[in-house]
């Protein structure tokens, strides 16, 4: 049996793993990144825990064929990291040779949400698909897009930056700086953002009550909606109409197999999912969207080493 | 020598070529389609004239490795067309096996401009790139994405349909019935509705004159507005902002290495390449922007059967 490691590099903390050409976890575990330490110590404890792991379950280092990284950043030529948003760590970094130099293995990298898709793509929710729009709905939206199996990187590291696609003429501002991003509508923060703007002058309602005294999230607009609140459920209605016309720019674009949703607003789950396939026709072409499939990410936390060990597999071949 | 057929079928003509394995065109013709005569006569006839151009060259039948196919509608399996738009064909015809049973080569089929998007790549605009997006402004807006120098087509057919992104909420209706779609506004369409409506209020301009009795064509906008008319350059930013605003999602999903512009609106040249550019760091985040490069394509009308014989060329590699 052939082993490769996974490792989902995160500004806080970093999962790593150790999973099996079958696509299962035999070991994993997460560690602090400790990034303000520099590159040299991240790169030299991560490397450590890959060691530790091999060792402990008996996996003999010439059966370890190779490692995968999620990055929070761009990567090009699945190797170098073009600028880093939260480590203090020089830009243009070669981190994939770092690695190499304390393994002795391949090592390949990519922007985390496309790992995440890849991981979807081998054990998850778009298992059995080739092509894949994956989306991770948090904070911001970041995008995933694997084609014919394997991840589109982009000139720039920059591809599946489908939370930058402009969907409102001089609209709202964006963390980014720009006006009318898709994420400044849709993202968890974008949903909060409607919602404080709308208790301000409407406090007659359930999710006024339930935020009393604190900022309301994404997650309390959802649950209010849910029972009924009719201004949770106003926003909601935009939030996935906000999502059909992304998720339509990008299909039109793409026409991928299908759509995998992930991060914290993915927990909404089908009563989200229902609601944007509700406007989809309204802003996607029929002959994709007759046919179109939409699921919820299936593999939560854990899928950024899943695809990391995937692409860390599928690189090698 | 090895040679590669290339077909660009066409609603009214067909133009068909021979090229080398260089990308030189050996032979080259156009022909009725005649259509009406139903698929097997068109394929007979379009399959005789390859024979003919063959012997005509003394090719050896040997030489002749496949044929390539660029048709104008979804195509799946780069065998099967999924429907019509403007033939009297049936849906769902596997045209490559039509095509193989009376050459008896490999025959391959894709959409039209992801084929042209292809020909550029392989002896055009985009010549020594992997990662294209090819868009051609005509009567609509068109689009041809290749990655790892490879048409993506799509679980539909329908990759590359950059004309129905949809850019305005409830906006202008497009032919395809939505409203807001990508080339209701930046396609030649689009610009000579915009200049149609605002002629009717406004017919102190030299776009006014130059149309009288007559409706006003993308090209009479263009060439107005090089000469300095005030609405007809109004018309040229307006159509360069929504130009700028496609693009920006188009490369915020794909990040491609370049972007090659064809069709009709791409005769303006420079003088709207350089407007477009002006737009985009309003609407494309930074990273992108200030890499970015578009080009005129290069190859006009013979950009179908460079692209097709490519396609044949690749595809049994």
């Amino acid at each position: 049996m052939k082993y490769y490691g996974g490792i989902d590099l995160g500004g806080t903390n970093s999962k790593i793993g150790i999973l099996d050409e079958t696509g299962k976890i035999v070991y994993s575990t997460i560690v602090k990144t400790e990034s303000s330490l520099g590159y040299e110590e991240s790169v030299k404890k991560l490397s450590d825990h890959i060691k530790f792991g091999l060792e402990k379950n008996g996996i003999s280092y010439s059966d370890f064929v190779s490692l995968g990284i999620g990055v929070p950043g761009p990567i090009v030529n699945k190797s170098t990291v073009l600028m880093w948003a939260n480590f203090p760590w020089p830009n243009n970094l070669n981190l994939a040779k770092e690695f190499e130099n304390e393994l002795l293995k391949p090592v390949f990298l990519d922007n985390d949400v496309n790992v995440i898709t890849l991981g979807e793509l081998w054990v998850g929710a778009a298992k059995g698909y080739k092509n894949v729009l994956g989306m991770a709905i948090g904070t911001g939206i970041g995008g995933g897009v694997v084609v014919n199996g394997e991840i589109i990187s982009g000139k720039n590291g920059a591809s599946g930056e489908i939370g930058h696609i402009p969907i409102e003429k001089k609209g709202r501002l964006c963390g980014c700086g720009k006006r009318g991003c898709f994420e400044a509508y849709a993202s968890a923060t974008g949903i909060a953002r409607i919602a404080k703007d709308r208790l301000q002058v409407n406090k007659n309602n359930e999710l006024y009550n339930l935020t009393y005294g604190r900022d309301p999230e994404a997650k309390d607009v959802f649950e209010c909606a849910k029972n009924g609140d009719k201004l949770s459920l106003d926003i909601v209605e935009e939030t996935a109409e906000y999502l059909a016309i992304g998720i339509s720019s990008a299909l039109s674009i793409l026409d991928s197999d299908i759509v995998v949703i992930g991060g914290g607003v993915a927990l909404a789950g089908d009563f989200l999912i229902d609601k944007i396939k509700k406007y989809l026709p309204e802003y996607l072409m029929s002959s994709i969207v007759n046919n179109v499939e939409i699921k919820i990410a299936k593999l939560g936390n854990d899928a950024g080493i899943y695809g990391a060990a995937y692409l860390a597999m599928q690189s090698v071949k």
